[in-house]
């Protein structure tokens, strides 16, 4: 139990755009944060670049510093890391704390994906918290509502768009009809995106996140292994726009789920019905939907992202730790956790979508339509795109099929692509239906 | 702190619907509950009527009693109050049990709205906790997330989708076309409402509910005085089928939000845009949309009622109180909360839709049209029902108006009404951006 006697002393760590945002939240609302975690909130020590850099708050009455020792001297509590990165300063501050038992406070994805385990280890040894709720889907308290929330459930999936740069993108594509590098463009300009933006794109910043959630919900170590990771690169405009026309839109997955008794966990593009609370999630909005075996589906919506929304939930951590309430950082005891049974993305059971770009000619769609057949893969639409049919041009070839295993209809599609029909790789999505 | 070492020991009061789905949780996720609360969880009294029915569970492992003494003998760490109602034994049964400090869980909306404050008041006295999570939006953790997920925010605004009910016979008459005692009757039949269907229909559960949002949102003493309530007996097909021209949906609202420095809070159906998420939660879904001045608006969708979403919840009460977790009631101190100060809905500043049944002569529209203008409603769209113009007939006309005082609207609607050309009662609603 904290005394509540006593301020809660903090050392920051990281002042970019959230550590910004803690800091307002700590300046301006000195009086909330006081009257509803009933004691009062304060930085003592920062460390970060440039100390003269203008960041619209005042710091004079900090210590700055820039190592890790200072910055932990001083009565320090909680260390509040907004680095970022899974190596390097991050994760010596988050290891240094822990040692010392100062809690950890942090929007580290990337840091507790990859070391999570251990360090959730070392903290119950020395009594240390780890808290994280600005690490997955910004704003949304998520992490909280896994952990505390639904905790009387069986999880039986989790599904997020966990990514506001994929989803933004997505969105625009979708509503311009512009292609993806040229929204990628715009989206660096406006500072949505990276310069460098293959952790977002390609999907390696969902796998992060959906490897904590997957913890919490079902027990098993945070971990990056068994992940089939496929970004928003390859989706095109042809593909937005026939998805529309079926009654769909396509967003970014890191999905968990149980299938036959083995968790499945993939990032990818999927189809969900226009009709879903989810398909209207645009954006840099992120949405988490879990099932639980009690409480059936739930669905969170929030900003994913921006100074405003994560240290809302840095803060969020804070009183909580003010409050005194003392919690394992992925639900049940470290030493509890489980090495995941992980199971094939091919045993997942859905109904599909997929374009094939083809060339048309006579028997084209008999053949494609035998192999589905003798792979078990029912069709339920199938639409020839092109104006003359018989051109002998490429045409794309859009189907959507009922409820099959996934390893069914890519064992057809391989089967179709040796029949040399193909000009262009198969596209292939799952359609799931939240 | 709680004794982890021993369990946590329950009387349930009630083995209704929701009752029976915790007592179905605590005996099939019992090692699920022991490793994320780090305690057993144990049922040891029960008082329910006709201990004989037949509930799909084995109750022969607890002592039944009919009466409060004997319920909360034994060791009782936490009573469960699944009865319901802000009088008779339901409210004996919590007052009894905050007096001896014993925790208390509980789905009784009515109980808290209309008790709350006293309750918290001796609670705080008692050492005992009051949880509900259950009392509002059922499956969906709002009371935790508001509490604590967006604990660092001054909240500018709460709007719940709160009555399964209401929202399910909204969501059929928009998709059926047939009127709402129809619907309500097949309701009726289905289980989804009451014999005696007012506290649902007329919005007096929605009220309740937005009172316990509105405490903890706003630190006010939970309060049912000053609700402009209104339920949806008075929504008609016509009007749902004109907001889903104009490209909306027709919800019936829990609001409280701050305007001007001061809290207004009503229950009323709202338009809102068919492109908003909120839009798509049909059926019994819940929805609570919350906006906190650093995360920015926040949705949260789920089954609002039902065995098994809302034992989830009672559950997740229970959990954190084996998890030995305290925490205001209210989310502050129940001695620092404030008598709210009420504003007047005349204030809210929002689009309108307005529909008039008029007789269709000449000039109406002219001096609806100029009454309008009169008192600063500026119109965005008009739109005139009826086959034959100047028919002498009664038409409808639907207006929408842009951003205008609702006080101005309502004064023009008066001085149209003194016009004696409506030949019926005006419906206004707000339309409602999110």
């Amino acid at each position: 139990m904290s005394d509540n006697s006593k301020p809660l002393r903090l050392a920051v760590a990281g002042l970019g755009t959230v550590g910004t945002g803690v800091v307002k939240i700590i300046q301006e609302h000195a009086d909330i944060l006081q009257q509803r975690s009933g004691r009062s909130i304060e930085i003592i020590n920062i460390l970060a670049r440039d100390p003269s850099k203008d960041r619209g708050i005042d710091t004079s009455a900090y210590k700055w510093t820039d190592n890790v020792d200072d910055l932990l001297d001083g009565d320090i509590e909680c260390l509040v890391e907004l680095i970022g990165g899974h190596e390097g300063i991050a994760k010596d501050c988050v290891e240094a704390a822990i040692s010392k038992g100062i809690h950890v406070v942090t929007a580290n994805k990337a840091l507790l994906a990859h070391h999570g385990y251990e360090l959730a280890c070392n903290a119950e040894e020395s009594g240390a918290q780890i808290k994280y709720e600005a690490a997955v889907a910004g704003g949304i308290p998520i992490i909280k509502t896994l952990k505390e929330g639904l905790a009387a459930n069986a999880i039986e999936s989790v599904f997020g768009i966990l990514n506001g740069t994929c989803n933004y993108i997505l969105t625009e594509m979708q509503q311009t009809g512009r292609d993806f590098e040229d929204v990628l463009k715009e989206a660096q300009e406006k500072g949505y995106a990276e310069a460098d933006p293959t952790f977002d794109v390609d999907g390696i910043d969902t796998a992060h996140k959906i490897a904590l959630l997957t913890s919490i919900a079902f027990g098993v170590k945070p971990d990056l292994e068994y992940m089939q990771t496929r970004g928003i690169r390859h989706v095109t405009v042809e593909d937005i726009n026939h998805a529309k026309e079926l009654g769909y839109r396509i967003k970014l997955f890191g999905i968990c789920r149980m299938v036959s008794g083995q968790l499945v966990k993939t990032v990818e593009p999927c189809l969900v019905p226009l009709s879903s609370t989810v398909s209207a999630v645009d954006g840099v909005l992120n949405a988490v939907a879990i099932e639980g075996n009690f409480v059936g589906p739930s669905l969170s919506v929030g900003f994913g992202a921006g100074e405003g929304a994560t240290a809302s939930s840095v803060m969020a951590d804070i009183v909580e730790l003010a409050r005194g309430v003392e919690l394992s950082a992925f639900g049940i005891p470290a030493s509890e956790l489980k090495d995941a049974d992980w199971g094939n993305t091919g045993e997942i059971k859905a109904r599909f979508y997929l374009r094939l770009v083809v060339l048309d000619r006579p028997g084209v769609l008999a053949d494609i339509s035998t192999i589905m057949r003798d792979h078990k893969v029912s069709m339920e639409s199938v639409l020839q795109r092109g104006d003359d049919a018989n051109s002998n041009q490429p045409v794309s070839v859009v189907i959507t099929s009922h409820m099959t295993k996934q390893s069914n209809i890519i064992q057809a599609i391989e089967k179709i692509t040796q029949t040399q029909n193909l000009t262009e790789d198969p596209c292939l999505m799952r359609i799931e239906s939240m």
